[in-house]
């Protein structure tokens, strides 16, 4: 297999985008991926959506997403893994590069999520849970990771406000990042004062409902090498990892063990270990599951997450700074998205082009995108040449 | 990269399954095509499915689908090329094999289109075209067919028996595969007299709705030289390209682009040329599909389509014989499918247990699975070694 590097990233400014289309964002974003990695062609393309049919009734991304950045006849393809689609077409483009089928690629995701009317948004993201044994019995995103939350109160003494400060630390970091949909800083208070969507789950536990987009050029690493300009950032590990669809099925909610697979494969083929990651982007859809993930990376022992995210060790300054671009709560989730989303905010720290939001000398970082309530996930390591 | 053979194949019977669900149907094809390999495990899994979403209200069949097969925490992707979703799963396939990611995947696709009401089905297929430009304005595809059609017709004098034709030798082919959804001979006369949907289209020149999967098992080849007790197959080429979604935006409804790129990488990389062809599989979503496709494919020239089916040039026993497993028309068009199915008969084909619809020593086959109007397209070339 070649070496894979990341020599382009990109992505709009994210929010409610009512004047713009999906296709519109997403070849806002994949131009400025390719201006940013300088390069004159394309070989191919994956785009990763979780359900533009539901929210958009637009299916055939592949074809309407290459045609309209004038790149047919090149092969594109859309992948899904739920809120995992992301992760999932920088894993494909990955091995693309990898396999010699293509030189240069482009990995995006998109997802248009403020066009349906009602609870629109709320059904066609269920349909990443287990239709016929979940969602038929009437349980949504918020309640099944409400269920997680409780057994991690239960189990390891989490506390409220420990929930309540993963959204405070990435609402701080988001009001340093300029495409965040939510810049806004939020308190303790705010948060454990705003209205119950799922008990112990309030509104600003969830991620919201955004539209956008974020791209990345990938290419062999000597190719890069040869073209780029700018710090170059390899690809040093990837993990790919499913678990069972619905929560009844797992004998602990307290872990994800998809996760904890990618993380290990992750790390192996990296040769490196949790201490070794300078920073990381993790998918924080609800604030328990930022707690679970940083644990289940290895970042803490299993059950200290709330204490770690309490003592400031995961902020911006702290040992391990997770979701300086603000996570899925400030920053915005267009599910499709979100996990180039992470590799363009990780890119842009490894080449210290992170402004405010800095992490000084990052040199290792890690992105964790997992779909639904954890049924699949994606871990990539990346690293500074 | 690695040479990569398929050594297992699978499929349900297709038809208007009603008393089963999408992974009951999806679980019982893989494990036809684990059983027909003899593997003992799976590494990774790609599931090509259209639009579950609107057809079932689920998404994120990768961990669905990985779950129900018992298989999780195995990688798993759904991939999504409108009815060209199978052919990308065997691509993708192909690429984690050729990489050396992984050794034996399990690449499949499945539709459920019966569970929807009304015109639910045609409201999904119509995801397939371009939705702010095509089917706002109230075209469906048999419509868009229907424009290649007359076109064809005009330039090149194809005639309205020519395209019934190929819908009476595909059931021909059909009435020998006791997997097919419909399976019963039909004349020109039933043809011609059925009732019209999209002029000249009539509802036995349309391919029908159907619930159905297909599996593959594809590995090294090195590797199935020594497992495998069957004889062996290899994929020698793989062709994957796009065109504009929308018709509007072409030179010409006669020919469709992405099918001649496609076919141009594929016989570029196999290192053959379309006489060298013993058989092959096309998408005949409409007899005019067919037509067009077997010209761009450079089985005839450009016009000369309708001419060579009536000759009896692509029947069993012609010098090309197309679609023996009765195509999309009688064998059913489970879309996510029909990609996989595809294979599924060329390889049954190659290694000589296709039954009464045997062609003598097939050596080298071809597949030809697009999506939408065209606008993306596969081709796959299997050589028996």
């Amino acid at each position: 297999m070649r070496d894979v590097a990341i020599i382009g990233v990109g992505m709009n400014k994210w929010g409610e985008l009512w004047e713009k289309s999906l296709r519109d964002i997403f070849v806002e974003s994949a131009l400025l991926a390719i201006e940013d990695g300088g390069v004159d062609h394309i070989d191919s393309m994956y785009v990763g959506c979780m359900s533009s049919g539901l929210f958009v009734g637009q299916e055939h991304l592949s074809s309407l997403l290459a045609d309209y950045l004038g790149l047919n006849p090149i092969p594109c393809a859309r992948v899904e893994s739920a809120c995992a689609s992301g992760g999932l077409a920088v894993k494909m483009g990955f091995i693309d590069v990898a396999s010699g089928m293509s030189d240069i690629v482009l990995v995006g995701g998109v997802e248009k999520m403020t066009d349906v009317s009602g609870d629109g948004a709320t059904y066609a993201l269920s349909t990443a849970a287990d239709q016929e044994y979940e969602v038929y019995n009437g349980v949504t995103f918020p309640g099944l990771y409400a269920l997680m939350a409780r057994s991690h109160m239960h189990q390891y003494g989490t506390t409220r406000e420990q929930l309540a400060q993963v959204a405070v630390k990435n609402h701080q970091h988001g009001s340093l990042n300029p495409l965040a949909q939510f810049p806004q800083k939020i308190t303790i208070e705010d948060v454990t004062s705003s209205i119950l969507v799922a008990d112990p789950l309030r509104i600003l536990d969830c991620s919201p409902i955004t539209d956008g987009a974020a791209c990345a050029i990938l290419c062999p690493l000597d190719l890069a090498k040869k073209i780029s300009k700018k710090p170059i950032v390899k690809i040093k590990g990837i993990g790919h990892a499913t678990d069972t669809i619905a929560l009844h099925s797992r004998k602990d909610f307290t872990t994800l063990n998809a996760t904890v697979k990618a993380a290990e494969r992750a790390y192996k083929m990296a040769n490196v270990k949790p201490e070794d990651i300078d920073l990381a982007e993790v998918h924080d859809c609800f604030t328990i599951a930022e707690i679970i993930v940083i644990e289940d990376l290895g970042f803490v022992k299993k059950g200290e997450g709330g204490k770690a995210t309490q003592s400031g060790m995961t902020a911006l300054g702290g040992k391990i700074p997770v979701n300086t671009s603000g996570g899925l709560k400030s920053k915005g989730h267009p599910v499709g998205a979100t996990g180039v989303a992470q590799v363009v905010e990780i890119v842009h720290q490894l080449r210290g082009e992170a402004g405010q939001r800095q992490v000084k000398n990052a040199k290792i970082g890690l992105t964790q995108n997992m779909g639904g309530s954890g049924g699949s996930t994606l871990v990539h390591i990346v690293e500074r040449m």
